[in-house]
């Protein structure tokens, strides 16, 4: 058994070595994969290295049962797909705490005018202009769209500040019970109704080829001016012209993006300078050793499964 | 009996018209207020109004009664103090879902490192570096000194992302009945024992002799380098200088604030180019009609127990 593990997170290292013993193959870059993969039965990684070229090489590793994602996301693994037989786990609910925390964290900063407060405390200005949009999530409808683990855990923070929470599920389930976080619990199609009732609208879906776009310029036509987007899924979930240009005119009352699109933001791009705007640099998951102390406990959780060739936890490609 | 009300807000003006009927007067400004006083019961106005002349004025006033402020701080009228007889009435809890979610706003943005995002933002760049030094409230201590109806809104909010609960109240009643929202309530006395074991320091003291100056030179050494000091009490309660040295040292994680001393923090000041500092100009109260509505609703219902004779609520000073 050989489980390649290409990090260079210590914490992370540490701990999966304390589970994995001999069967541990250590990667030091995308060479290191490559040379190891032929002889792989598992992939140990984070998404974000998961780069065209270890893409091709997982489609060549005649061995391999298991990719272990070291994130919530795979967009990067379903673009190129795996063998056969291969499953594809990721860090399940690992990153849930932190990225929720930080979806809520840019909401409540674009309500409270945080974006044009930094801007006049880099003038070295006490302007109070921004006090008649100031806006908090009391008696307000939240609505998040994907709700999974992480728009689930959004909605228990909302809920807190007093938000009406409506949660937008592709299962649309609506059955209360199922869903106990959520106020409502409506489909995708629904969304042109809720749309316009919406003051915050937190973006929690995974990418693909059903939510790519999902936010245009249609959907942001029927926002309220004041209402705030959040998205801390991928940047392509939203139309980003059609953002810069309501944000710009003012038809929507500002954004807080930890994913763009393009990603990185490119130097120069117009996104930069737009108004109550925050962008955070796809950084939602950070929370210092507490966030790898999590995701170590998952990924050792399913190593420890896998050898002992029990069924794979937090399954999100077979 | 006449009551005099001096805001230019409408939807209080209005609310308060409707119960106090023939007994409303109202005060388009200062001189408005001179003139009306001498004759009037009670007062109704907002504390950032309460000029050093209306102070004076009051003294005087020979029937008056009673004083309704539109907000939770009374530092103002306690500074002139009241002639004897008279009851000081604050906003209760009218101001205090937006304070504290105010509170915990800036606490998260601060944790989640937007001041330096921000900053980045203004260059265009697509800066990570924050990323070691973000944090969360979970799993982590969050010290709120001053445990009245906001620290305890902060305390309930704050647990709500996973905080353990430290309140600092002046009885230091320790019984967890009495305070449920606390894991631990301890006293003044026993803050040099505790800074040190705090992530997040939230402000929600009045400030008076015992706590001007309480966050000082010596409490701040005492703070982890990664500690978030959060004010929404008054500037006076931190040692400005202090704090701008810390914060320029990096000995401190970093500061939201929302009041300072001096305020307006004047153009030019050092603490306007502090690094991890994010500063509102004394508006954590605001949040559109919600919060009008709400100040109204408060001084409306001891509007009608002051003509009835009943006892009023609210009593800060009597």
């Amino acid at each position: 058994m050989q489980i390649v593990v290409f990090t260079p997170n210590q914490i992370i290292q540490r701990r999966l070595s304390d589970t994995l013993g001999a069967s541990l193959r250590i990667a030091n870059d995308e060479a290191g994969v490559f040379k190891a993969l032929p002889a792989a039965d598992g992939l140990i990684m984070a998404v974000q290295d998961y780069s065209d070229q270890i893409g091709r090489a997982v489609l060549q590793a005649g061995r391999l049962k298991w990719v272990q994602l070291l994130s919530a996301g795979f967009d990067r693994v379903q673009k190129h797909g795996v063998p056969q037989g291969v499953i594809v786990t990721n860090a399940g609910d690992a990153l849930t705490p932190s990225v929720a925390t930080h979806a809520v964290s840019l909401a409540l900063a674009v309500q409270r005018g945080f974006p044009a407060m930094a801007q006049a405390q880099a003038r070295g200005e006490w302007a109070r202009d921004m006090q008649p949009r100031m806006t908090t999530p009391a008696e307000a409808t939240c609505l998040i769209v994907g709700f999974g683990s992480i728009g689930k855990e959004v909605a228990r923070l909302m809920r807190a500040f007093g938000a009406h929470i409506v949660g937008v599920s592709r299962s649309g389930k609506t059955d209360p019970l199922a869903s106990p976080l959520a106020d409502e619990i409506i489909t995708p199609a629904q969304l042109p109704d809720y749309l316009p009732r919406a003051d915050t609208i937190v973006l929690a879906v995974p990418l693909d080829d059903s939510t790519r776009g999902l936010i245009g310029r249609q959907e942001l036509s029927l926002c309220k001016k004041s209402a705030v987007i959040v998205n801390i899924a991928r940047g392509g979930v939203i139309d980003t012209d059609a953002l810069a240009d309501a944000l710009e005119a003012g038809t929507i009352g500002g954004a807080g993006l930890d994913v763009t699109d393009p990603e990185p933001l490119t130097p120069g791009h117009r996104l930069w300078k737009a108004p109550n705007l925050l962008i955070s640099p796809h950084v939602a998951a950070a929370c210092g050793p507490l966030l790898y102390k999590r995701i170590a406990d998952v990924a050792c959780a399913n190593a420890g499964r896998f050898m002992r060739g029990e069924a794979l936890q937090n399954v999100v490609i077979s």
